[in-house]
């Protein structure tokens, strides 16, 4: 089992005058830089042939456009929206929704999450090592990707890579 | 300070029917596909414009020979050898070689270690958490880049990329 943990790409700063910050962070959109990045990454990864059976992807609007252009470029058949993977959300509960599922995801064989940091990074180090020490840097549409030998759960993966976008751009993109 | 850690390319096999398999394998060159390999890497890496102060690495041959290839593709301007980065060298001995020249490396921010697995991918665990778990998978011509506010020290590193070379080859090469 694999597992791809994918930060949305570069979005709109937070309007500094807004009345609800929760509300107002839930609906800010990538920047036309941001999806122009997403989609060079989501082209080069492509291009790899790395494919994901199922997308997961936080509601919020800038991990939502993310997954988006990764589901354009067929990376995925399928996309899903967890409220787990918005910026409140842990790993039991994401690892306890995806357990009840089980039944259904027998032909899954690799996973991809599109959410937040700091998230993602605590996500990834708690997937290795069973605790986390805000030690890996996981830039906006960067890539951790985690092999499983069995189910996702804790401490029970080892670190296939860490990609920085630029890694998948380059002046050849 | 940045560290980057770079494992050898695809070398020839040890041949089994050697007397001395500790001389034997010092002497195992890389392969005509493995020259190719890292050569790409390298080349991808010139591209992406990083550049090492410094190259360390280790005296066996297979290592010795990746880390030219990366001096002949103008990574960076010195490359020194060091028995540290042999199989049987540790983190604690490199790390002593190292703090004993601290007198002329005042100029250095960015040096890359070429040596051996499991090596590379311990000392990245240790670099960063100061324990090593095995959980890091570093394949031939894969690279680890490490961040260090400070000078290098067990415990004190980020993690920044760790890169297959499969995502600095691919088609477009």
């Amino acid at each position: 089992m694999y597992l791809y943990l994918i930060r949305h790409g570069i979005a709109v700063d937070l309007d500094p005058l807004t009345v609800d910050a929760i509300a107002s962070d839930e609906l800010r959109s990538l920047t036309k830089a941001g999806r122009k990045k997403v989609a060079q990454v989501a082209d080069r990864l492509a291009e790899l042939e790395l494919r994901f059976d199922l997308i997961i992807t936080s509601p919020l609007v800038r991990a939502r456009q993310t997954a988006d252009i990764l589901l354009d470029k067929q990376l995925s058949p399928t996309l899903e929206v967890s409220d787990r993977l918005k910026p409140a959300g842990t790993i039991e509960s994401w690892l306890m929704e995806w357990s009840a599922r089980s039944h259904d995801i027998s032909t899954i064989s690799t996973v991809a999450l599109v959410g937040h940091e700091p998230n993602l990074s605590e996500w990834a180090e708690l997937f290795l090592f069973g605790r986390s020490e805000g030690k890996i840097i996981l830039k906006k549409s960067g890539i951790i990707g985690l092999k499983f030998t069995d189910n996702f759960k804790v401490g029970a993966a080892q670190l296939g890579c860490l990609i920085p976008p630029k890694y998948l751009l380059g002046s050849r993109s």
